[in-house]
């Protein structure tokens, strides 16, 4: 059931979302927390305009964002997080000059009125 | 004042927004929970890149969140997602040879820092 | 840390997303909860098919989302929240028979699974 959102900023040039989509998924997948590689589903949004604070200096972000069944604990949450930010620290583009803020946030879902099926 | 946001990955074809919406607007506006039609704001989400777990098959999904005001049970909860279960698994299409994984998931929004007002 | 998405529906003219980006990022930064204005990671998403309520009449909407982590009172969370409905009042675009709908939501992130940091 986890879902997982990549957003970044569209100042990061060539921003190679499909290397790193099966670099993320090895990644999380390889947490005892994911019982089913299949139930990973993540996806990109590459922003419109944005703003980062208020000086004007070149500046850029990548955020993610998984959400997953609450019931985990904190230390696996704090496990998937940095499984995570170890593929974006690595893979994500750093053009010269622009200081790129990475994040990455781990969100509870309900669980009691969550649906998931396979539409046969 | 609930917000419902419909994504799904970009390989479902014509995916039937404009039917789709009508469909669960009219679901969800049924519900004692919606007090006022006018409060539901139904929007979608066609992806960018995504991938679904790890293994090489044709995989698609289609995911709900409504995100409403705290404080409904969690009866209500189950049957607002239900409802909208319901719309998702009749009109999603469904490509010959992939798995269309479907889920709908509800959100409680902070009560007392939300704001809403309607401009004139 | 705190991030700030800014969503409105298509059907609200040229949205002054460059303009009301310095104008929020000034007003939430200037809130003593933000300890370094590069914290604010402000971006836009205007809506593809969107759909509010049942009734056939012109609406339209802009809802804000403010992530930040947890431990703010809501006090502190109401004057962020407030903070933001400002510029979006003064801001937002009203077509003429338009009925423009605005909402502020303030969102707890989970703190000690958070990741943040700069790449160099």
């Amino acid at each position: 059931m986890p879902h997982l959102t990549i957003e970044y900023s569209p100042n990061l040039g060539d921003f190679p979302e499909a290397d790193m989509a099966l670099a993320l998924n090895a990644s999380v997948c390889a947490s005892p927390e994911v019982k089913d590689e299949s139930d990973l589903k993540t996806r990109f949004v590459r922003t419109r305009h944005f703003q980062i604070g208020t000086a004007d200096t070149p500046r850029a972000f990548v955020h993610a964002q998984l959400r997953l069944l609450a019931g985990r604990s904190p230390k696996a949450k704090q496990d998937l997080s940095e499984r995570i930010a170890a593929v974006l620290r690595r893979m994500a583009p750093r053009p010269d000059g622009t200081l790129v803020q990475l994040s990455v946030e781990i969100v509870d879902m309900d669980r009691p009125s969550y649906v998931k099926e396979s539409l046969g």
